[in-house]
């Protein structure tokens, strides 16, 4: 009597290798701007902004909402600035915020960039 | 003499208070899915994987372009899984991974209710 046998390819040898549109720089790039983005009150700021008359908010109107103190608040719009999704302009003993001109389109199109 | 008294407003009583439509569930959600995109190899592993051949691409095929171990191509991936951006199927010994129906777009979306 014989065994049937059953010769199963179990290396991945003829799968083409993978290859990506994204560069590494392209992805830390991408990543950087997620990070500003990964955080619940940045987020709410951010859309605190986007809803202020005018398209700009004071940081003094800011601290309120999110509930958090001036220096906390302060910290978060840095990280938002570096990050390039927002624009600061001090006007005397206060900073105001707008959105960057394009900063979320930059971030849609990078996600159009991992599909 | 009488001296010119010009009377600045300083205090910002007269702002409306922002309000945003983002609550603060919203905030965390949507964070939560930016923490897995704040990450230059998750970037790369998600843009490797739209990149695939049948839009799923095996583990063992992830290891090589990333050029980490795999614990750690794992742990990434288990990341992207957790927050709702992959699908993930065990067939014998590897996992494969696809792309979420409709993950990107959620997280367009969230950047939509940013502006």
């Amino acid at each position: 009597m014989t065994l049937p046998v059953t010769i199963r390819e179990t290396s991945s040898c003829c799968t083409p290798p993978l290859s990506s549109s994204v560069t590494s720089e392209d992805a830390e790039r991408i990543a950087h701007v997620f990070k500003a983005l990964a955080d619940p009150t940045r987020v709410r700021l951010m859309s605190l902004i986007a809803a202020a008359e005018g398209g700009e908010a004071c940081i003094c109107d800011l601290i309120d909402p999110v509930g958090l103190s001036q220096g906390t608040v302060s910290h978060h719009m840095k990280l938002l600035a570096e990050a390039g999704l927002v624009t600061r302009e001090q006007r005397g003993k206060w900073a105001y915020f707008a959105l960057a001109d394009g900063a979320l389109d930059a971030v849609a199109a990078s996600l159009r960039a991992l599909r």
